[in-house]
């Protein structure tokens, strides 16, 4: 456990975080602290259930883990006190809810992916009934870490209720849900780019904003401030997106885990498709530089923030 | 909402609660306060969602609401302030875990069930897809309505985590979901009645136990009162399913709202076909003479509580 509550940022955190190698330790030391810390939740002497095989599995199947690297970066920028202590379990919590939308969006009645991550998907692993109940299960799981408070403290106490309260309105009818909804009934329908966006800013924007949105509640985050985080978020959040689909017609297959070529097969609705690519590209790059100006009256413990908004679009998977 | 803050019991809450007509307008004014609730909840001037009708549709299909009334009855037992101002946010959100494990359960992957309470189910109203995200979006719900406290005091911020934790853990991996798990798995293979109550004090048990325990967290229940409502809770959760697995034999598919017969036809291991129809109504009987046992150490605000557990196993749907 010690050795989890180190903070990754110790030799680098009093200067400027500005180089790729920095980034790629940052990344790669969190992506392990969260990685062990979703196998705690996931343990239990239980080794029977089928239910809990099929969470750890899609959940140990190699995700970059973003969004709780967001939420704990998003901590550090507004100084939170212990960010990986407090917040952690909250990062983890979004892990697991994100995971419970990708078991679902590609079972078969949705966007029926065979592969995911390089692995077959859980209904492939295992049975579609298996699947939308280790998704159902994971989605449950996040809330019930998010209702379990680190200290009784009224401020404590409140915080994590606003979290929930945060997380649910981002994952539900009116957020990510609603995004999975339009983008299954868009496909094959001509839709035009501000549709498409709107679709996005639901589909995969609203966790993604809630991740920093989360991250900032732990720390001192005043109205201005949480509000430039969000722009930040919605900015990186869909320039996500745009080198998602980007990477759909150009990635390599093998790099990314997952077939290419599926966007247009299935007559989805891309930034490419709509835009080109090289437009697409210049549109994503637009997006990350206004997303560095919205950090801009951040100090340099924000500088995580500003080299994963750099990453998401330099990523090849 | 003045009518909703109205105690359906002003004109009984007195004196002894022991005829079926006070339980049944008992019933009544509560499923109408939950039904309205629930409906307020789930407004919105989108109308064009095609997951919000869904979810609307589900959950106004006619359910006896039994959940949130346990809750609100179990509030009152415990002497709660003003249990429907207080509760009925929580009542209505356990509604929607109900609901929405109903709608998962309905789905080809799973029951393959294409009526319920005689209605279409939602994968056959709407879609598949639909269907999942509608179950999702009201799990979801549930919780952005859990996280909502009527007000910010220390205790009450401590009682809605509380209950968020108490519910998540129901309805999660080690509760609801791994009984749903347990059952699918078991179709077509005997199994003994041990195994039997075991999955369903899990599939259906643990969210009516935690409909209790939840009414009870606002009320002021000591630790013996807590285990004696828990008790009372599991006898009549499991009463619930024997009479439900009796009524799939012999009951009237037109009162039931769905078809008769479908466990034999499933493979499905039933309490009358591993006892008997006689065994099974007399074990029915025993488990709610036993539920009220448990009730001894309670006055006659757990009237109401002692009518459902006689209303389960007089009920014909």
């Amino acid at each position: 456990m010690i050795r989890c509550l180190k903070n990754p940022l110790t030799r680098t955190s009093h200067k400027a975080f500005d180089t790729m190698m920095d980034l790629k330790h940052y990344l790669q030391t969190y992506q392990e602290t969260i990685n062990n810390k979703i196998l705690e939740f996931l343990n239990s002497d239980d080794h029977s259930s089928r239910v809990l095989q099929a969470m750890r599995y899609s959940i140990s199947a190699g995700g970059k883990r973003i969004r709780p690297i967001l939420a704990l970066a998003a901590a550090e920028a507004t100084h939170a006190p212990a960010p990986v202590l407090n917040v952690l379990p909250a990062a983890c919590a979004i892990e697991m809810i994100h995971t419970y939308s990708l078991i679902h969006d590609d079972l078969p009645a949705m966007d029926d992916d065979a592969l995911r991550r390089g692995k077959p998907t859980s209904h492939i692993q295992y049975d579609e009934a298996t699947a939308i109940l280790a998704g159902d299960a994971l989605l449950t799981l996040a809330f019930e870490i998010l209702s379990s408070p680190a200290n009784p403290t009224r401020e404590s106490l409140s915080r994590h209720l606003n979290v929930i309260h945060v997380l649910a309105r981002a994952a539900g009818y009116q957020g990510m849900i609603q995004g999975q909804m339009q983008d299954i009934r868009a496909e094959g329908n001509k839709i035009d780019l501000e549709t498409l966006i709107a679709m996005h800013s639901l589909k995969t924007g609203a966790l993604i904003e809630s991740a920093v949105v989360v991250g900032a509640l732990f720390g001192s985050a005043n109205p201005k401030k949480m509000q430039a985080l969000r722009s930040y978020a919605r900015q990186i959040g869909l320039a996500f997106q745009v080198i998602d689909d980007i990477l759909n017609v150009s990635g390599d297959p093998e790099e990314l885990g997952k077939a290419v070529g599926t966007d247009l097969d299935r007559g989805k609705n891309t930034f490419p498709g709509l835009m080109g690519m090289a437009e697409a590209r210049a549109y994503a790059e637009n997006l990350v530089q206004t997303a560095l100006k919205a950090l801009e009256l951040f100090d340099n413990k924000a500088d995580p923030l500003r080299g994963i908004a750099r990453y998401i679009i330099d990523r090849k998977n």
